[in-house]
């Protein structure tokens, strides 16, 4: 008789999103004629640019031809995109990273939730609280997690609370921890670290021989010179970070799937003898072992947007988005409501009105202003009592939703 | 200080393909006005159909615009595709799924070697040898294959050998096991198995509460009638079967990345106080929380195969590649080689001659014929005597590889 991974028995049933679409689903059959605003969900809109498009039609062209066929590529991406991410990302920024220190991959999510194999099932794991939920459940399905306690917390995971009473910087923790995660600008309170904050973080990580798992997906979003893109731009983050970036929210390559992971060669962890082992090399093997590359199209497309006629491209789409974020807080604010983050990332942190729950409000935008929020409890415990609203829907929408808002609130 | 998951230590340092290409690339150094022809990595060659590269077309033009532009799809794949493969791979055939059987994904390596994350660590696996490498090593990378021996094998894992004394027909293992790993038509040997070797299988399996992890990429190849092209044509199997496809071979999707999984409802695993458990669910809590969907690009491609034109279009290619496989069969037999497979698969299984090793038989065909294959010692113990050759080459490099074959042996 096989047995199950009981791990997984330990997770909740329910994904925060897809709780979330059930609720909006009641609302939409008691009210069939309603037209639902969801500022819930993080996704992109704005269609793919130009130099992507022609990128994708170019590559499917060469599938066309024998001489021009492309089957497996490298599973750690083809060289052209690798080192279009080297000149266009970091160079650009003064780090220098080698090639196969890059491993192209299908996207952020795939990666913050595989890379976690690498380490073994026992060490002690901290995340910032709210969080992308990615984190913590990938853990849980391999034992790391420990069991869920009532307050939603699970045991074997230390919590850094993120609030506005600490404007969202998270202390350093009390005890050692092994593995931290953090995403700056963060998902979901949209947030970002100043370069000295974030060098606290690269500092406790040496001082403690601790390793950092940066997940920088919303990078692209970033307004103010002081925030960091990279966590390498920070002295010594090579010897202990490992960085997840993603198409998805800069290119809206939600649809296409591409993104990449940096490890760089000096990372390490140890043996239960001590020896010290890369993970560039470990990670290299998993990927090998159990992944066969991301699509060429896909690959083509990444590329696309390091051109010039790309980088503008893409930077108009994130305009267009920040504007959106702009216009968010500035009306929220002006009828009283307190907003936090959508300066450097393209999200909303909304604190609920006078103790009311993040569900509560949830129903409250649904029913009344016919806007889907996402409940902040979803991203963990210190996320009770906040909703997050995305920067991602049209201009017209998103207007359209700020005044029914305004009007109900 | 974070601790390494040391199993990983325990994977040899080198893939069989890393392998074969450093040997290759010493050879090229040596003589570099050599003309190479592999017929050793089992990649396609020939372009997609052109019913696919529409359908890319097609696919990123939708992307262009906001009003077609399509963001995150469903993490288990759009009903489109998922319809596309019920009618097309099973209703065709009398096999009734359910769309929610069905998981899209980036290819069968990555699910192949994923899906193991459902079951406990300490499961016993049995697997036909040889093998495809990734079945084995996804099992070592979480502890449940035990320690390597220098035979080359693992201490956890049982070994059904293939070979041509039993007509690469495995038998039943002696002992009970949990997980039983069958690829057919088979990578490497390139053999097949009947419907009544099959339902072996399944009998075994429901009798003694296995699960059968059916790897099923090369069913577009079969040529009898007398081959099942899927598990569920066995009675019982959508109780204990798990079944991978794959686009890559089917439609030369290598580059491309697109697969699926079949895990029926009824399949189940139990927890250690016997509870049964749907693998069904578990899975897609798996692919929710750490897969974000496969490409649009790629879906719409997939769903290409299953028009009319693009049937026709693929059973070309597919007829192409089989025809390369009959005259490799053919002209090395009528040298006086022993040549098996290649009827019902696109690998062709050679013993070498006279007991050499596979290695060496490798180093012949490579000095002597400038012809890479693999050695069939590398997809495990009792690949040892044999070299496999794949199908996939350009018709004309295959019988210069043959010309040359023959003329030095």
């Amino acid at each position: 008789m096989a047995l199950i991974n009981d791990h997984f028995l330990k997770l909740p049933n329910n994904y925060l999103f897809a709780d979330v679409a059930k609720r909006v689903n009641v609302f939409k059959a008691q009210h069939p004629k309603s037209d639902v605003i969801s500022l819930g969900i993080g996704d992109v809109t704005q269609p793919l640019c130009p130099a992507v498009i022609e990128a994708l039609h170019r590559a499917a062209d060469e599938m066309a031809s024998a001489a021009t066929f492309r089957g497996y590529g490298p599973e750690q991406g083809y060289d052209f995109l690798r080192d279009a991410i080297l000149r266009g990302d970091f160079l650009s920024r003064g780090i220098h990273l080698e090639r196969d220190e890059i491993f192209v991959n299908d996207g952020a999510k795939s990666d913050t939730g595989n890379f976690q194999e690498l380490i073994r099932w026992d060490n002690s794991i901290a995340v910032t609280d709210p969080i992308y939920p990615v984190y913590i459940d990938s853990n849980v399905m391999i034992g790391r997690a420990g069991t869920k306690s009532d307050d939603g917390r699970w045991s074997n995971v230390i919590y850094l609370p993120c609030t506005a009473e600490n404007g969202f910087v998270p202390e350093l923790p009390q005890q050692r921890v092994d593995v931290i995660y953090l995403c700056y600008p963060n998902n979901p309170t949209g947030t970002a670290l100043s370069r000295d904050e974030l060098r606290r973080w690269v500092n406790y990580a040496l001082k403690n021989d601790a390793l950092i798992f940066f997940d920088a997906a919303y990078e692209a979003y970033i307004q103010h010179d002081d925030v960091p893109h990279s966590i390498y731009e920070i002295k010594g983050a090579r010897r202990c970070a490992v960085e997840f970036h993603s198409y998805s929210k800069t290119a809206g390559f939600t649809g296409v799937r591409c993104g990449y992971t940096v490890v760089p060669k000096e990372v390490t962890a140890c043996t239960l003898t001590g020896e010290r082992i890369a993970l560039n090399h470990l990670w290299n093997r998993r990927q090998c072992t159990k992944f066969n590359g991301t699509s060429y199209l896909s690959q083509r497309a990444a590329e696309a947007i390091y051109t010039p006629e790309g980088r503008e491209q893409v930077k108009q789409t994130i305009d267009y988005y920040m504007q959106n974020a702009r216009h968010i807080r500035e009306t929220l604010r002006s009828i009283g409501m307190k907003v936090y983050g959508g300066e450097d990332g393209p999200y909303l942190w909304v604190r609920t009105p006078a103790g009311m729950t993040s569900w509560r409000f949830f129903e409250q935008m649904l029913y009344n202003a016919h806007v889907v929020c996402t409940p902040g409890v979803g991203f963990g415990p210190s996320g009770e009592g906040y909703v997050r609203l995305t920067a991602f829907c049209s201009r017209e929408r998103t207007e359209e939703a700020l005044e029914r808002i305004t009007n109900y609130y």
